[in-house]
């Protein structure tokens, strides 16, 4: 799209960190890290969300992730990783173009606050359970 | 695995909220939920990390948590959501049987805050990108 910000990125048209690159993803440093090489893996083509990515390519995307994990850990010393993805501004996507963080971690970095637990009142689990599974059917 | 609670909801032999099944892959309620309708993904098998999953499964455990973010918002009136997944002690695993967590958002909702950034010093990001680089060529 011609004003993503992403897309032009992948048409060379803005400077990024690219640590990767194939015929149809690209993986590059986020220009606001939350960890040291803090990742971002797109697709070249432009989807808007999660829900627009063509199945074939979670395989190619999965491998990538895991390729920039497994660096994490031999080249930048990291302990473990999030892989995270924000579909939507009420997830805090922030731009409409679909992309996985890669957020390297270390032992008490304190990086990332697990969100609170907010338990089901009484018979609520099997309300909700029931309404997504029929959404599922 | 014989101990892993995972596998045994994926055998029937401990209770869960379960919302979707197919042969390779079981979807089901958090027992500690974030928000309401946060859902896990797993592989049957087990398989302890993220770096352990078979790329040929990734198409698969895509296009699931793609049918379980749309009937969060169909099914539950969720505005986004977020897919996470937590690789290793440092970053949050829990339990050692890879899992997706799909997080349904509501604007406002405050469940989870985006890590403070945390930027680069002088020629560090160009650094950190090249130790990346090398790990991924």
């Amino acid at each position: 799209m011609k004003d993503c910000v992403f897309c032009k990125i992948v048409r060379d048209e803005m400077p990024s960190s690219k640590v990767f690159e194939n015929e149809r993803l690209l993986a590059f440093l986020d220009i606001n890290p939350v960890s040291k090489g803090h990742t971002l893996v797109i697709p070249k083509n432009h989807y808007a969300g999660f829900l627009e990515i063509p199945a074939d390519l979670f395989t190619e995307m999965g491998q990538v992730l895991q390729r920039v994990g497994r660096a994490a850990k031999t080249h930048l010393g990291s302990d473990g990783f999030n892989v995270l993805l924000n579909n939507g501004r009420a997830a805090g996507q922030l731009i409409d173009h679909a992309h996985f963080h890669l957020v390297p971690r270390r032992v008490g970095d304190g990086v990332m606050a697990w969100p609170k637990v907010r338990p089901y009142a009484a018979g609520e689990m099997e309300t909700v359970r029931s309404k997504l599974a029929n959404g599922l059917a």
